[in-house]
């Protein structure tokens, strides 16, 4: 049985404390830790968290771009969150984080009071076992973040050999929630859209190092949405369009149980031949 | 036959005058005018050019996010260009235009030497018939910036009746190159990143207000494969994922006729109903 605490960790890693107009302090979580530095879903998260309690934001994200400039050291953190233009019902934002006073991650988003309109999910959710049919991934772990979210891969699992024996695609479809769960909201959500494990990896068993360098999600649920789908689990789907010149990318979808699509997201990330 | 000038109207509107550090000068193009102000594909275009023109750039476009906050008037522009973090083969740069002191578009690009690596092409071109086979779109056009695309859709046109009747899905196919023809480079593959017409246009033919909030445009070809593009048809296919609360994403992929994909693309839409 898990030990139940009293703040999840996920809370405690996008805590952040203000220390000036449009600035925070925060620190990296070493429940979070990967290869090197931080799992960058909650550097992202973190980053989205800093708009989340801004007094002057106008309401919920719907994109949200980052770009990852150097590898977080362990520790302490400056995030600086910058409302650029705010109209009548959307709003621009400006993010950066810095330690030492450099930048090791810049962004933009984008926020807007969301409105009741014609509606139409387009991407629907493959036909799959349900979650609790499907095994959860475990076994040793290579980096401790691995251990925060709870897999259930259907296909395109990490691989077991690394033999570089090419494969057809590199998709991954996998169910996945916080362990222990936790109710999704913009910035698990944020950090859920970074889970998957390197496309180019999947498509050729080479363990080659990689490195996100630019992520972006689009949110399209709103924060009533969210709520319901709860600690519920999502399906993850990813798969990569191109590997070249170092640089490949993914286009991922994100759906509760239930088939609302509440994100789509994309992420170009640098391997090493 | 189409009067051959010195400079290609493309060219004229992404021409930027340096007027300080990381800052220079543009003016939008008439000959790229939408309903209200510029073709945002362009003013995206006109971002990433200052980034191009930095006397301290490093490498190549690999990934660019633009967010539209609000739209250009008609005139003059400055853009800033500020790369904020330089590594030893990978740079990233925060972009922002302004007119009367005031942020029209933030942005944030990635630029890279790119270096040979294993390479695949995952999302591979659809079967469709040659750009020579399938004719011209034509006719009266509502937007000047539209007659400077030669546009050949293999199917999802632009609706002729706006009767409102849904449609199984938003897919948009076409052939497309600027008009008149010009070899294709960053800036120009930017731009046509942004050619589709609405995709809730595509599912729904009701022509209700739009406007692109954010887009992204991941360049999966160097500029060797740009040269070897020349003046070449692309095929273009977007589709939309979900609409909702505001909001709809589109997804799309640029190939040249021999089958690389240059570009993948992404971008968040406001509709109203």
């Amino acid at each position: 049985m898990e030990q139940e605490t009293l703040t999840h960790p996920f809370d405690d890693a996008v805590a952040l404390e203000p220390v000036g107009d449009d600035l925070w302090r925060g620190h990296t979580s070493a429940a979070y830790g990967n290869m090197v530095g931080p799992f960058g879903g909650v550097t992202a998260a973190q980053a989205l968290s800093a708009v989340l309690r801004h007094p002057g934001l106008l309401g919920e994200p719907v994109a949200l771009t980052v770009n990852f400039a150097a590898a977080l050291a362990d520790g302490p953190f400056e995030v600086q969150a910058r409302p650029v233009r705010t109209n009548r019902s959307t709003q621009h934002w400006m993010l950066e984080i810095r330690q030492q006073g450099e930048a090791v991650l810049t962004g933009t988003a984008f926020t807007a009071l969301r409105r009741a309109t014609w509606d139409r999910i387009e991407h629907e959710m493959p036909a799959v076992p349900r979650a609790a049919d499907v095994p959860r991934a475990g076994g040793p772990r290579r980096v401790e973040w691995v251990g925060r979210y709870e897999m259930r891969f259907i296909d395109g699992a990490l691989p077991t050999t690394w033999d570089g024996q090419e494969q057809g695609d590199s998709r991954s479809r996998l169910w996945l929630r916080d362990a222990p769960p936790r109710a999704i909201d913009f910035a698990s959500l944020t950090a859920l859209a970074d889970v998957f494990f390197p496309r180019v990896w999947r498509r050729r068993p080479v363990l080659v190092p990689i490195g996100t360098v630019s992520m972006t999600v689009y949110f399209h649920a709103g924060a009533d949405q969210l709520r319901a789908a709860g600690t519920g689990y999502l399906l993850g789907q990813a798969q990569a369009q191109a590997f070249r010149g170092g640089y490949f990318d993914q286009t991922a979808q994100l759906w509760t149980e239930g088939g609302d699509l509440l994100a789509t997201t994309h992420q170009v990330v640098y391997y090493k031949e």
